[in-house]
C-alpha cells in the first residue's frame, strides 16, 4: 500500500502558490504548511477544512523561520530552539485539525530544514524530539542521514519517492529553483514501478533500489494537476 | 475557592521581561504568552517547564499579530482571520504542554485584543470560537460585552479581579501604560476583600461589587515579587 | 500635463504579484511597495532597476506594518510611530534609487494607511511629517481629510484620479477588495475627460468635478496590461 | 587619532537593551541598529536624535534578517539578497539621519554577519557593495577576510580594537554569548597601549601587533558605562 503525499497550504496573505483545489482529488495525504515558510492561520484553517472534504489526511509541513526566503536558506539554530520551533509549528497545526475532529498523520519538515535533516545527525535528532512530542512518524528519504535517525526512534519512518523529478546515479535528488513540467505518463509509470518492483531508473540509466511507502508530488509543477492525476490512475490499486 | 494568575513568558530573543522564576511560586495559574505579541518557541519551552516544576497551571494568552506594538495597537481583523489567529497560538501553546504532559487551563486574550473583546461582540465570539476548539474557558472582566458573550457560551467564564491597578466609580480598570508600583499590603487586604466579601472600593472611596474567580497580578509592577508573595499569603486559605 | 501611476514591486519572496514588467511601458510613475505591507529588498532592487530600465519616475509606496493582512487591516499607531515607521520605508526606498542615481519622486501611502489618512487629520500629518523628511510631494484623493492636510504644507499634493474604479455620486471611491476587470475602452476615455475636462461621471450618471495630476492605474485588475496600455495611449499628448 | 564605537539602539518593542543614555556621553561613535536584528522605527528615531544630542557621529549596524536570533544565527543569502537586505537597513537609517541633518559616518555589520564576513569573501563584497552606494567606510577587525576585501574597495576600511574582550594568541577575539564584567582600568590601559603602541597581549601573555581606528565597547556588558567612562578618560587626548 502507498500514500500520495504533496505539499499544501503554501499561500499566503493575498498571495496564491499551487493549485490546491485541483490537487486534493487526486492525492491522500497533505503536507500543510505552518506558517514559517508559507501559509498563515487563514490558510491553515481554509486547507485544513478541504483536506477533510476530499477525505485527505494531514501531516504538518514545518520549517526554518524563514518567510522572505521560503524555508530555503539554511540557518543554524541550536538543538533546543529547533526543537521548540518545530513543537510550535505542529502545536499551531494541530489546532487546526482539532477543530476538523481530525488527526495529526505524520511530520514532513520542508526545504533547507529537509535537506539539513538528511545529512546532520543533530538536526534529525532535534526534528525527531519534535515529532515525538506528537507521536507522529517523520517522512523522509532513503539513504539519508535523517533515515538513520528517524527509523531507530519510536514514531517510525515513512520513505518517500519523488514522481516528478530525476534522481542521480548515487540515488540522490536532482533539486531545481523552480520545478520544471514532467511528462505525466513517464511520471506515473515511474511511480508504478516504484511502488511494485522497489526500482527505479537514474538520469544516466543507472538502475537503483528505491522504496516508496508515499508517493510525492509537487504543487508547483507547471502540470502539477495533470501529473497527480495520472500518478493516481496508475497507482490507484495501491493506494492505502 | 480562588486562583491567582499572571502573564508569563513576555521574554523574546536576547530580551528579558518580567522575573517570572521570582513570580511562579505565588501564584497558582500562568497565562503563557503564544508568540504573536511576545515570547518565542524556546521562551515558550522554558515558560511551561517552569510552571511545571512550580505546580502551576498553564493557560494561553493569545494576542493580535504584532510583536512590535507589543499587542497593544488595535488592529481590525475579520472574524475569520482573528478565530484563526487565536487557534494557531493556543495549538502551537499546547504542543508545549503536551510535551510536559500537562492539560490547558484556560485562555486569557492579551492587551488590545482583551480590550476589543470586552467591547465588541464580534471579536468577543471570535475568541469564544478559538478557545471552543480546545474546550477551554475564557477569563476576563465583569460588566463587560465578553462577559455576556463567553458566559453564554459552552466553556465558560472566569472572572479576573485586579490586586495592582485601582478601579474607577463605574468599575472599570485604570490602564497604564507602564505600571506603577503598588503597595503590598493594601493589594493583599484589596484581594482578600473582594474574594471574601465580593467587594471593592473605586478610587473615590465609592463601594463596588466584584467578582474574583481569579486575581490578577502583573509582572511589569516594579515590585512584582513582593506584591504577589503577599496576595499569595493573603489568599492561601482561599487558593484552589 | 498629467502622470500615469501603478502600484509596483509588491511581490514577495516566491510570490508574484501583479505584472510589473508588461505595465512598465505604460506607466509613467511607479508607487513601489516598501517591504512593510509586500515586496522584499531584492524585489525592491529589481523594481526599481526596472522602472529605470523604462524611464519611469519612482514615489515610495509605504504600508502600515502589516504584510500577513497586505496593509488592508487597520491599526492604531500614535504619531511618533507611524511617522517613524514612514520614514523607515521611504529611507529603505531611498537606499535602492540611491544604487540606480535615481530621485524620490513622490510618496502615495497603502491601503489601509491611505484610507486612514482620508479621513484622520492626526494620520495625515504623521505621514507629512515623513514627507517632508525627504521633501517628497504625496498624492491622495481631492475631497479628502489628507488633501487638506498636505495640500496645507509644504511639499505639495498630487491628485489622483482612477481610471478603473468607479466613483459615487459624492465623489468618492468605489473599493472593492478584488479588483473587476474594467473595460479599457471606458477607462480611457474617463481618463482623457478627467484630464482635459475636470469632469467625471458617477455610478448614477452624476457629473462630478475631478482634478487629474495623475491617473491611476491597479496592477491587480484582471486586465491590468490592455487597460493600461489603453490609458496611456489615451493620454499620449498630456503625459509629462 | 582615535574613535570610541558602540552598537546602539538594540532595543525593541517594549524592550530594552543597553543603557544608550548613560553610554553616550562617552563614546563617539554609535553603530545605530537597523531593525534586522534588533531595534524598531521608533526606537531609531529616539536613537539617532539622542546621538545627536551628544555630538556623536551615526553609522549603520545592519544584520541578517533575524529578530528572534537576534542576527547571531548563520544564514546563507546569496549575494543579490544580502546586498539588497543591507541597502535597505542602510537606506531606512540614513532617513532618521536625513531628519536630523545628520550624514551616515560609517557602516559596521552585526553578529554572524560579521563573523561570515570576515571567513567569505562573497559574503564581504555582498556587503561592501551595500556600503559603496552610500559611500560608506566599513568597519571591521584586522586578520580577517573582510579586511583584505573591504581594504582593497573604494569606501575605505576601519581598524577595531576590543577594549572589553579578550584576544587569543593568533589575534582572534574571544566572544562570549553573555559579555562578563570586565576590569575597566584594564580596559582603558589597553585600549590606551592599542591605539598609543599598537599593541595588545592575549590571553595567554603573548604579544600582538594590533591596530584601533577605533576602539569598541559593548553596551551589554555589566559595567558597561563604568568601562566606556574609563576608556573615554584615557583615550581623551587622542580622541578625533
Amino acid at each position: 500500500m502507498v500514500a500520495i503525499n504533496c505539499d499544501m497550504g503554501e499561500s499566503f496573505s493575498i498571495y496564491h502558490c499551487g493549485d490546491d483545489e485541483g490537487l486534493m482529488p487526486f492525492v491522500t495525504v497533505a503536507n500543510v504548511a505552518c506558517g514559517f515558510h508559507a501559509s498563515d492561520p487563514r490558510v491553515m484553517t481554509r486547507t485544513v477544512k478541504l483536506a477533510k472534504r476530499h477525505g485527505v489526511k494531514v501531516g504538518a509541513h514545518p520549517s526554518l523561520p524563514d518567510r522572505e526566503g521560503f524555508g530555503r536558506r539554511e540557518m543554524k539554530m541550536d538543538r533546543e530552539e529547533l526543537t521548540a520551533a518545530v513543537v510550535y509549528q505542529i502545536g499551531a497545526l494541530s489546532g487546526f485539525l482539532r477543530a476538523e475532529g481530525m488527526e495529526l498523520n505524520h511530520v514532513k519538515v520542508h526545504g533547507s530544514l529537509y535537506g539539513m535533516s538528511s545529512r546532520d545527525p543533530e538536526v534529525a535528532q532535534a526534528i525527531a524530539d519534535a515529532a515525538d512530542v506528537f507521536g507522529a512518524p517523520l517522512m523522509g528519504m532513503v539513504g539519508t542521514v535523517h533515515e538513520q535517525v528517524w527509523g531507530d526512534r519510536g514514531a517510525g519512518f515513512i520513505a518517500e519517492y519523488y514522481a516528478d523529478l530525476d534522481y542521480r546515479d548515487d540515488g540522490s535528488l536532482i533539486i531545481t529553483r523552480e520545478h520544471q513540467a514532467f511528462d505525466p505518463v513517464r511520471s506515473a509509470e515511474r511511480a508504478l514501478r516504484a511502488v511494485t518492483e522497489g526500482k527505479a531508473t537514474s538520469e544516466n540509466g543507472k538502475e537503483l533500489t528505491v522504496r516508496a511507502d508515499s508517493v510525492c508530488v509537487h504543487s508547483d509543477t507547471p502540470n502539477a494537476v495533470e501529473l497527480a492525476q495520472a500518478v493516481n490512475t496508475a497507482l490507484k490499486p495501491h493506494l492505502s
